[in-house]
Order: C-alpha cells, then structure tokens, then sequence
C-alpha cells in the first residue's frame, strides 16, 4: 500500500456543516438556532482564529438541515424556518429595509442538478425597472435578478460579468444562489446552507481567484447553497464509512433477539455511534480499514480518476426536486426582500 | 372620418428595407449587392443627409432576402451568402482578424419568436475561457458571448447589463442578435439584417435613449436581425393593400381568358403594379380607401388598441423556423470569426 | 367586385358560443347558469332540431367566458366556477363517482399555443397504475392520462391511438383538453368551453372521419376546450366589424361634449349596438362594406392565402397565458374527479 | 460477517455483454463481428441451452462498444457501424423492405438520463400519414412513431399502451428505444446494444410480465439500447473491484523503474488481468476481499439502501451526451429504413 501516492487531494464539499461533522474541527462550536421534528438550523462562525488549517471563509454559516420536501407540509414548514433564517442574516448584516438587492442565479441552467440558482432567479419578483418609472406600492423593494450562466458556455469568468453588472447598477446587497457539492450523500438536496461568506464557484477546485463575496465585490453578499450532487468517489467512501458503522452496529446488537427478526434493511445502524477497534476494522476492510478519512478518500480518487474523473451522483426524482427546491428558496427570498410579498400559485 | 384623430403612431419596423420600399424614401439608393434565384442582397448606406426625416440610424445596412429556408439546399446557399456578407461587412468595418469578439443575444428565451437572439448564441463557439489558459489553436479567434434576457425579467436596463460587460472584458467587436419587428407579413422570417448603426431594443416605440451602437458603448457593434413577428395592426393594413392591389390586377386582366381558368387563389396578383385611380379606391374601400398609408396605420390601431393592443401574427411553425435560423446565423458567426471552424452536425 | 369567386370557406372557430353570437343562429337558446361581475356561464344545447344547418354536434355546451386571468383573485374566482361547471357536467351525464376516466391532452407540446392540451395533463394526478396495487385512499378516482402528440409528429391518427388505448383500458369515462381556434379575438384565453359533444381536432377544416365523441368511441366524452388562436384572416375580419361599429358610436355620439374630451382609444364603442345603414357602411368601406360576414370572409381569404395561409395570432405574452390556463385546467379536473383533491403549490 | 443475509439481490444490468463479462457465463460464445481501433462489435445468441440460469431472454444481442463520440469524426465512424449492425439485424429477422415500421421510444422525457427514448423518436422521419394519402416518393417505409412516456406520469402500463397501438395500426416490426441501466461504469453512454429478445422496462427488478417483444406482442421486437445510469451501488462495487485489480498491476510492476516515473493516475492498470491471491485480498481489504461478487454487491446494496436506494450515478456532460446519443440514434434508424434518407442539419 505505502507505494500508493497519497496526495491530498480531498472531496469537494461546500458545505461548512460537512468539514465540522467529518473533520473533527475542535475549535468549531456550533449553535443551534432552531430544533422541530423535521428541521435544525445550526449556526457556524468562522472568525480569524477559526479559519486557521481550514479552507472555508471567515463568515457566519447558517445551516437547515431538513427531511423530504415533497410532502406539502414539510415544504411550507421548511420555507416558514428559511424565511426566518434569511431575514435574521439581513438583520444581522444590517442589511437596510431599503437597501437594493440583485439576486444572482450561479449554474448551468440546461443540466439538472447544476439549475438551482437560474431556476430560483425565475421565482424571484424583480421590481428595479418598476421603481425607476416609479410605479412600485408600498412593502416592495428595489430588486433586480441576473442569470451569469457557466464560463465554459460564456467564455466569460463568471465574477468578471458580476463585477461589471454590479458596478453598473449599485446594489446595497448581492444574493448569489448556487447548487453546491456535499461530501455526504445524505445531506443531498436536505440542507440550505446560508452564509455571508460568499461563494467561489469550484471552490473545492481550489481556485480562490475568482471568489464572488465581499472581499472581492464590496458590497456585501449573502450566498444561499443546497448540495444537489456528490462526486462519484464520495460514494464509495461514504459506503465502506457507513459498512464499518453498520458491522459495529451488529457487533453490538448480536445478542439481540428482538432486532434478529427486523428486517436487517433498516436504518437503525445510521445512528449508532460505537468505533470498531483498530483490529476490528483491519478484519473487516484489512489494510484498507487502517487509512484514515483523507488516505482512503485519495485512494478511491487514484482509482476511479483513470476511469472516469467526471462522475456525479443524484437522486433519480432530480427534477422534481430542483423543481421543489428552487420554488422553495424562490418564495424565501420575495418573502424577505418584499414585506408584501403575497405567493401567487 | 374627419372625427377621427389620426395621430402619427406608425407602426414597428427595424427593417430598413420595409421603410424604404412603403415610405418610397426618395434620396435613399439601394443598391443589389447580389441576386440569385431565391436570394438577393441589397445594400443601403444612411448617412447625415439621407438621415432628414427617418428615424434609422447612420450605418451601413446589408438586407439578405430569401425564400424558404426549410429545404436543406436553400438554407445551405442562405448561409453560404449569410456567411459573405457578415465577412464583407467585417472588413469594410475594418475589424482585424485577431479582434476579440462579445457575441451578445437579445430577447427572451421563453417567447418563441422572441427567442431568435438567445438561441443563436446557444450556437455560437465561444473560446475566451480558453485563451485564457493559453488552449487555442491557430484559426480560432477570441470569442464570448452573453444574453442579457429582457428587462422585464431582470429589472435591469439591457443597455446597463451590456455596457456593464463590456467595460469589464474590452472587446474589440460586439455582434448583438435580435428578433426584429417588419411592417410586412411577406417579409417575416426570410430577411436577415446585418448594419453597422446597432439597434435600439424596442426601438419602435420610440426609445432611443438605450441604443446599443458605437455612439452610445465606444466599441463597433454590428447588429443582425430577422423580423420574426409583426403585429395585429400590420396584418389588417397589409391585408387591405393587398386587396387593392389584386382588384387592380383582376380588373386589368379581366378580358384574359386564360386567367379565368387560373384558380382564383394564386399569386400573380403580388407582383402587379398598377395603382388604382382615386375613383376605383373609393368605390372599393369608401372613406377608408383615400386615406394616406399613415391615416390607415393609425385608423386600425385606434380601432385595435381597445380590444388588445398587445397581438402578435407569427406563422404556425415558428418554433421549427426560429430553430432554423439560430442555426443559421450560429453557423454563419462562427465561420465569419473562426476561419478553421468547421460544423458539427 | 363580382368578379370575385366568394366561396363559402368560412372561418375556423371550435366555439359554439362564437357561431351564435356572429351567425345568429335564431332556433338556439342560450341559457345564462350563472354571472358575476368578471364570469358568466351560458349553457347551449344543440338537439337534431337545432343541428339543421350548422355544423356542430348535438350535445351540452356549457361556455365559461372571463377576464383576465393572470390576477391571482380572477384565476381563484374561475377556477371555482370552472370546478361546479365540470362536476355539473360530470352530473348530468349520469358518471358515477367511481367511474374510471383517461383524460387526453391533444395538440403539440412543443408549440406554445397549442400545448394547452398537453401542459394540462402535466397538472392531472394520476393514480390508476396505484389502484391496480391497491394502493388509494378513500376520496381519490382512478385516473389515468395521455398524450397523442399530433399526427404530423407520429404519423398516426390521433382517433387511433385513444381507440387503441381506449380498447385496452376501458375508462367510463374520456375527457379531452385541446386548444381551439377562435373566430373572435376578444374570446381568445378568455373563454373555457365544456361540451358532451366532443371533438374533432382540426374541424374547422371540416373533417368529420376522426371525431372524438361517445358516437365514434363508445365512452361518453368530454371535451374541455379554450381559443388559444386566431387566423391572420379573422384578426382582419374582426378589425373591419370593429371599425364599422365605432364610426356607428362615433356617429351617435358626435355632439357629445364629454366624449370629446375623452381620448380616442377608450373602450365604451365596443359594446354599442345600433348598427349603421347600407348607405352610411358604403360611404365608409365601399363595396366591401357591403359584403355580408360569409362575403367578407371569403374575400379577405382569397387575399392572404397566396401570401401565407398559415399565420397565427396570439397574444404576446402567450407563453404565460398557457401556464396558468393549464394549470387552472389541471387544477378543475383534480378537483372535480378527486373528492380529497388539495392542490400542491 | 455471517450475520449479514447475503441475499442474491444483484444490481441491475439490462447489457448482455455485462452479464457475460463479469458473471463469466462459460456456454456463450461471443462472437466479434466487426473491429477498429475505436469500435468493437460483440454478437451473442442466446438460445434454449444457454439460457439457463440466467435471466436473459432467447435472441440475438449486438453490442456495439465504442469511445467517445463527443468528437465529430468518431460520431460518424460509430453511426455508420450502427446503421450497418441494424440493417444486417432487420436481414437477419427477414424483415422486407416495404415493411411498416412502428418506433417507440421508451422513457420519461423530463428526465436527462432517460429521456434518450423519447429524444430519440424526435429524430425519427414519420411518414405513415403520407402514406396514407399517397404523398410518399420512392426510397421512403411507412413509418410511425411513439412514446409511451412512463406509468408514474400516465398511471398506464406501458406494454398496454403499446399493444393497443399495434393493434389499432398493426406495424410489420416495432423498434423500441431505451435508456438502459449498465453494471460497469466504464460502458456508460459508449455500447450501444440492439436485440430481437424484446425488453422489460424495469427488467432487472424482475418483472417479467411486462415484457415487450415478439413473444407478448406477436410482432417481431429490436430492441436498441444504450446504457446512460449506473446505480449509487454499483459504482462502489465497480471501485472496489478496481481497487484490487490496481494493486494486483502495481504489484507486478513494482520494480519497474520507468512506472515510478509516471503519474500514479494512468490508465494501465485497466488492462491488467492477473487476480490478487486469496491472502492478498484479505491483506488488501480484510473479509470484504474474500467476498465473491455476489456477496460483495448484496453486502453494499444493504448498507446503501437505508440510506437512499434511488441514487443515479451519471456523467456530468449527461446533457450533452443524450442529445448527441439520441441524434446518433435516430439517424441510425432513418438510414436504417429509409433507402434515399439524407439527413438535414
């Protein structure tokens, strides 16, 4: 194994709440901010200190973790808890009742899961144009919405377009929205996560240059982000994750008479939090089992790169799910930017 | 009919061509750049004096006439002298062969006859990204494109999105697609317009305040349209100097006995052009036929504008033509740019 | 002018409500079941007394006519009306609450104002491959859905393919959507017909052979329709008519002080009544203003048809128009075939 | 390890030449019938004998198996392999030249991955309704086209719907098109296979029921597939097999010094064939090394499917592939059919 070049190359994840469960980052508190049945919204800042060994902006992270959105109720419940997690980022940002906002829609909008940023924008209620003719009632702001679409449809580096839009029309606020990469396949499609970081376009990729945030822009920038997709290795490691967490599950329920006539396709294991032993995983996984979470991720790469570097993985209802999930954040942002803002069907 | 208040509206055309064949322009010489069975091309220059009294702008305007470019051989020799013009127009223009390009498309892709400028673009090989890395080989010219949508849709001015673009990445040229509007059904969807003077979206309507042309952005634009649509009112006028014109070609045939045998549904009648007297109009029309071609514009859009004034006539298959003819004019932009490009099927 | 051939081509409308309205049909009643200040229901009943000289089919027609629909109040208003006009219909043809239906959604989806019929059955919730699991709550009906695409596009006729499908499973009941035509302008979106008479798609062009209808199927029918689209020659017709009638207002009201003072394009000629004499439509429109409707018809016909037989109009903000008119439709018949139906946003 | 039920779930594959690959099926003869440097193409047959144990149905299988075709020239290269492979099928199953042709294109259009069926058909020249009026040159089948979209969208079999199709227009073959579910990573969207077995939409879930082919429908059944979706488990089982191949090759070649100077990303290690010992497999991934294909599929399947069970594992560019993939397609049934077929841009 040791003749096995171990770079680090790591998985991209966009998300601050997957380096925190995954890395084991100690200095990291997080905060929750909201607990029901279906839906946490954790809090995350990473200041000066916090940012020390880690790739993630200096900024506050609001997470929403929450379960299928598909149903009704769910939905309504989810968007009611994001609603309220934008306007407390606008207020924590102090972010004015009239400041203009340009919503910026990242993405490719012709392939699926990379649409949720053009198909929230076509949800949003822009008013920019009303305003300057003034025909615009109370309880609306002045809102204007762009679609920068990708560099390699364009030929134009996507914070280039912003930068020459946002010198032309001034907004007091940027909201960029973009389909993110998780490192876990359960967080897909069932987080927002809403930061005032800002955003790197393939950040994972490790190109900072083109950051979209406040640094970059100076204009303040709230980025709203949902994973949609995982790479293909991200897949295999989190299965050989989850088989070592299943086998201690097992270990530990062996006796258990009542469990030996459940079904043994059932999601109990998933919260189970034993180790195995170091001896245990050797037995189970062998030399395999001994690499740590960033040797084994490199190993999966070097494999699966030769064959095919470009893989995604998706729920197979990807389209109605970025049809849900780009309404949902539709109907979050008219309804924190506008105080009137009444959801037409 | 003197109770009616026949204001000067006029109705919508960008095509230079239709002013001057319905406004019989005197000063303006047309001159036949080439003319084959199916296609001619006609040149018009505008200058300071030919300008007293029009609303189009100075520039040079090359207007490409044709049939059907459903058949596969016509639209072959359409986009071969498509290809020409666009070429000839480059170099009159003085465009060097290495000038970086912005390839801009107007309108809305949701609207199908709208969607003549986004669809187009969707054809155009862009390659800035690519020179940028240094992963261009010799033939290729430096390339970018963009669709700025409508107004309506971003709350953002056209003019501002495109200026904003064009500070931030210099090009040397600026080629914006366009669906246009023509006063004349026989025109629509088989003329394209290739000028120097830019275009002025909505320009009908009187707005010239957001040109996008060399006088307002400082960079050469050359601006292509087809007239993809034309309005409720167009249709009725047009329709009622065809009638005219047939009466007058029925009567002057009326002794031809070889025409009686000629089913009454054919096309002779277009290319008759004998006026009739004032007597012969006002027996057939009444007070409508003496008016002037301006009161008649103006009497059908007072009588339309109550019941909708927002109709458009387009022909039943304009969703396979607008395909057609983005694919054309992508084809014929990439090789008037690219001098290796060669088409995928 | 009598040298021209006036064949009796006529116009193509699917409404029954357009033929008496224009042709004053004098034997047909029709009934107003209800009116509100932007909906009125009128209900028609064509038996073989009232068949004679008309060219619909003898069945229930019930004719929804409303305003705009693009307000979210309006679109609740005729939703709901829409709603008791189908279940009403649904009670007067005797379909018991548990009979199965197939609704069929014709016409091409990939042309904006004729994918009524298809974007419809997007909305329609299926659930009969749930029944044949046994998997349905109390309050749902076994539905299924179809769409035929068009004969141009499968090379089949549409008559076959829901024969066939109709052979295989066996509904109680059929319900087709499609787009009609309409020979007025001011019905165009504007009206929902409801008809036991069923359809045959393209009648205007007056081929009976592939009627949709209990008579040809042996499942009772219903057809649900809306004008989508008018021809290039009814927009020139309408025009003419409409001319004629505000000269006749003008007239009326040519000492009116108050109406001199109001701008010309103002709404209140279109719903005056008092017609002109043959004199006074002589003196306006010569001798086309003395062709009756039929004449006139003919006339403007003979006059495009070498032009370009094929133009359609339709509003410019058609694409939207089909959204929401889809989707009140989908919405309609969930909630009229399903008892515990509760719309999804 | 023994408490985990091994149950013999295994993963989907609609690819005959899967099966024989990896399932080492000793009495099927694969027989190459044509070879290139880009292209090969496999014929199996399958008959009473070697059908047992196995769940493959009796006929012909060509697998035609291919590199990228994203590049121009190959993409010509494999369209004309493809025609000759279905023209020699259509001999082989003695279908005449004048025989009517029904293709039906599989799968749910809004889907990317599956909507190759659907996007397929819309390539396909119909001509059956100028057949039935005469309007048919010389060179030209009678063909007709249709898609059965899926039973969650229409709440109808698809095999219900198709045979009420045939029997209403009874066609001498029907082509059935359809995106297919692959076991290897390494054929997605690069085989394309045709058959005269028929196809089960859902085949690997074991329903056979629904099968459409000669056997259910009494009319002969192509089959032509390609596969476009891995599931979420098969692309780690896919990894782990993989990674014991890597290692067995590096192993070999560990005192190769010109190796150590390559990049440990190459693809050699693909085509290596020597099998790890049993130790070594241990040593390199503890039981799961000692694990035979079977055990190691069902084990992950169990561990993947409380966590999500419906992943789909596709390429990124997924979009562009099933566009070109469907035009491959559809030009391959068009010069397949029709002699003086001659494709248009």
């Amino acid at each position: 194994m040791h003749t096995i070049d171990l770079k680090n190359k790591g998985f991209r994840t966009d998300l601050v709440i997957d380096d925190i469960t995954r890395e084991k980052q100690p200095k990291i508190a997080t905060k929750i901010l909201e607990k029901t049945k279906n839906i946490t919204v954790e809090e995350v800042i990473i200041d000066k200190d916090s940012k020390t060994n880690w790739n993630k902006k200096e900024g506050i992270y609001k997470t929403i973790s929450f379960k299928d959105i598909t149903d009704k109720n769910n939905f309504k419940e989810v968007e009611k808890i994001a609603i309220k997690t934008l306007k407390d980022m606008l207020s924590e940002l102090k972010i004015k009742d009239d400041a203009t906002v340009l919503v910026i829609g990242l993405g490719n909008s012709s392939s699926t899961p990379d649409a949720l940023g053009p198909n929230t924008v076509d949800h949003v209620l822009v008013t920019r144009h009303l305003f300057s003719i003034g025909d615009v009632e109370e309880g609306y702001r002045n809102v204007a919405s762009f679609k920068p679409s990708v560099t390699g449809v364009t030929g134009i580096e996507t914070k280039d377009l912003i930068e020459g839009i946002k010198e032309k029309i001034k907004p007091d606020l940027i909201i960029v929205i973009d389909a993110l990469a998780s490192s876990s396949i359960e967080r897909l499609n069932k987080t927002i996560q809403i930061t005032s970081a800002g955003i790197s376009p393939g950040s994972g990729v490790g190109n900072n240059r083109l950051e979209i945030s406040k640094d970059t822009l100076g204009t303040p920038v709230i980025a709203v982000g949902i994973p949609t997709v995982v790479d293909g290795a991200t897949i295999v490691e989190n299965t050989l994750q989850l088989l070592i967490k299943k086998i201690s599950y097992q270990l530990e329920n062996k006796d258990n008479e009542k469990l030996k006539l459940v079904p043994s396709i059932n999601q109990n294991y998933l919260s189970h939090t034993k180790e195995l032993s170091k001896e245990q995983k050797e037995d189970l996984l062998g030399m395999v089992g001994l690499l740590d979470e960033q040797e084994l991720k490199s190993l999966i790469l070097e494999v699966l790169l030769p064959v095919n570097y470009n893989m995604m993985v998706t729920p197979k209802e990807i389209d109605y799910l970025i049809d849900k999930l780009s309404l949902l954040l539709g109907n979050m942002i008219n309804k924190s930017l506008h105080a009137r803002f009444n959801p037409t069907n």
